[in-house]
């Protein structure tokens, strides 16, 4: 056999394949954890280079790994063992036209999340995923890991705004079920399954996603809550009142409000008090006929008079709404430039969040006394992004990360969560040629 | 070996084996076309007795075809062969104390539609599917067989609303899957794969599935339009106007209005006009604040400005919406009274509606001129169920049953859509212990 690099060079033109130094930026994940020197980086420009790259793969012994915008958590977009090739979808980047009267879009994989947000804006139609990444995050992750975002609870997981893909599989063949139709039962879901399968059933190259009407009005408000009881009696009081506008629904702690504060330049904290919990509330309508700022003025007044509510203000226009959505989404990054960082990605029935935040806090102290706890998340869909930072003073954790993961997934699954809701497993979770060490693990 | 239907009676006890007479009722489909004698029909009272029963005929080599409330129209739910035991679910049938906080309910796979429906309404939570059969769908044919219904475009269909799942695999071990969180991607989305795989791989037992809070109210309306293209245009507009309240958008045909007011006792049309094209519309809103008549009485003037409304009446109460739906809803009973006729479930881009209405009618008269054509369905997702009678004075389709299928399929690909929408595929599209014939034809 031949050697298969300068096989996949002639595959993938000079500008499709990276090696050495060029690679690098490819090489570790987003939060310099996980990932090997892979023996290079194939840049596919269309399916049927990716379906001959899988192919030649295969047939060499090597393994595959999809890469989307290397956003995510889990090391699931780099490489496990050196001889490996990533495969990255960042030239597959082509937005087709939106179907008007069908609410949909074909995209290829490569798509950033914030490029379809800026493409769609012309035509009165909006994909409703929403996340702090949504700046590199490309479609393919988005697909690969299943992703939820702060919108989720409203209009679904990806898995929910997928309604056709197009795949290369394990063996090089291109899987092609691109309809546009959400009804569709001619055999197995498959493109369900490969959501969240996180690029070891093969590799997403286009896909058809559901569109939304733009809405014609909105309404934000920011609040501050006593305690998490307090936030979970509002959130079912505001979903009861608020219905069907309830787009956001998110809470965040005071210990990552500080953290971000600390690092994050150019960001203010406006109103007057500090509680231990805030939560950030969105509602949209696609009618301009729903009183929305009414219906969040007097669901605010009632928090305040129930005492669920310690202050609060809504927004007065969208770059106010943005104000207020930043204290939560530059958390991560504040969290990231405190030092090191514990991260678990939590999902527990919503009615059961405070419980498992109470019993959480104290089975970390018995842990590590002093440990700083900043889970913030979706109340809405139950999602908690349980963070840790190192007691004040330390740097580390005392190589207790593994305790810690192991309480807190006992937890989840005691109060009838999951230890993985929106990020996937990635290489956070105990293998062959597609994206081996991810998701499952086997003896190839 | 022992006779297995002696070891399936001491598996089942007396009430939970029928064989001979007794077992006739589950022997055939809703409309008479599919199934031969089984060799019984087990009855289990639990998950450990499916668990029980699927081990023993895979052991004595019999096939396992689960049935639902046997209303399907793809005959997926009876036995193809003789050498098959039937399970029905219907003695299991417990609903679970819904969780008011996370809006979720545990209930046997066994449990009717309607029975659901009703549990629910002290509680202020829905269970947001609704279909013609709800009187008599259990939720384990609903889930095997991703079924959608008229509420899907808005809420979603089966695979949107199961959150967990306990299923009995083909080896008759159990799979508890059983988690009431939206966000859980530890592994593939087995939850959402076996929505859809009609019993082939495994026999659902029990489900988590999503509730909604009951709208505090609804307004409805039944217009009547010339053409389908009106139909659309209409619908598109009030997709725009009443934004998230929309809950049902369906149109039906004065063709199919026609068999149902012939056939069914009691149901009568009280508009003066009649038109070619016929909207169901509903809206429902969470909040007591949205003038939703307001909003729907606005849309149906604008309708009749523009031509594409020739009359139309708003409901004035829950009892007059029931009237305008039965219209829609007594169209299967009234066609099947009516003699012999085909059934095509059918799911294009929500956009080529009326495209494909216009093409099938054409190719349907090709083929057999004078055929009656009687295409309901939703609008909202682009799902039509597409009946067929034989032309006036003719009893059958001149044996062309095969022709129509293969033209309609092709039409529905051509157009970007799937031929099974929302019924399954049965055994209506060209086996294994799990439900041979269904889903997947093998040779076993």
């Amino acid at each position: 056999m031949t050697d298969p690099v300068l096989e996949l060079r002639a595959i993938l033109g000079p500008k499709g394949w990276l090696s050495g130094i060029d690679a690098e930026p490819y090489q570790r994940d987003w939060l310099n954890r996980y990932g090997v020197a892979p023996l290079g980086v194939a840049r596919p420009a269309n399916t049927a280079e990716v379906a001959a790259v899988v192919k030649l793969c295969r047939e060499a012994g090597l393994a595959v790994v999809p890469q989307g915008g290397n956003t995510g958590l889990c090391g699931g977009a780099v490489a496990e063992q050196p001889n490996a090739v990533i495969v990255s979808l960042s030239r597959m980047a082509a937005i087709g036209k939106p179907d008007l009267d069908s609410g949909s879009i074909v995209v290829e994989a490569g798509v950033v999340l914030a490029a379809l947000h800026e493409a769609l804006e012309p035509h009165g139609l909006m994909f409703p995923m929403h996340l702090g990444a949504e700046g590199s995050a490309r479609i393919g992750g988005l697909i690969g890991t299943n992703a939820g975002g702060s919108h989720a609870f409203r209009y679904g997981m990806m898995q929910d705004l997928v309604l056709g893909l197009e795949v290369v599989t394990p063996d090089g063949a291109v899987w092609d079920g691109l309809r546009a139709v959400q009804k569709d039962n001619a055999g197995y879901q498959l493109r369900k399954l490969y959501c969240g399968a996180e690029g070891t059933l093969g590799i997403v190259t286009r896909a058809v996603l559901r569109l939304y009407p733009t809405p014609r009005q909105q309404a934000g408000a920011l609040l501050v809550m006593p305690d998490f009881a307090a936030a979970v009696s509002f959130g079912a009081f505001l979903r009861g009142e608020a219905g069907e506008f309830l787009t956001g629904l998110e809470f965040f702690c005071d210990v990552g409000l500080e953290l971000a504060l600390r690092h994050v330049p150019d960001l203010a904290y406006q109103l007057e008090t500090r509680g231990d919990v805030y939560l950030l509330v969105e509602l949209a309508s696609g009618s301009a006929r729903v009183p929305l700022d009414d219906i969040l003025a007097s669901a605010l007044e009632w928090g305040m008079e129930q005492g669920l509510v310690l202050d609060g203000a809504l927004a007065t226009s969208g770059a106010h709404r943005a104000q207020f959505w930043r204290l939560r989404e530059e958390q991560p990054e504040g969290q990231r430039l405190e030092g090191e960082q514990l991260k678990h990605d939590i999902s527990v029935p919503p009615g059961a969040i405070a419980r498992f935040i109470e019993a959480g806090a104290r089975i970390c102290q018995d842990i590590l006394p002093g440990v700083r706890i900043n889970p913030f998340g979706h109340l809405g869909d139950g999602n908690i992004h349980y963070n840790l930072s190192p007691p004040e003073g330390r740097v580390d954790f005392d190589g207790k990360a593994g305790r810690f993961a192991e309480a807190l997934s006992a937890l989840a699954t005691q109060t009838g969560g999951s230890f993985a809701a929106e990020h996937g497993l990635g290489r956070a979770d105990p293998q062959g040629t597609m994206n081996p060490g991810v998701l499952v693990r086997s003896t190839l």
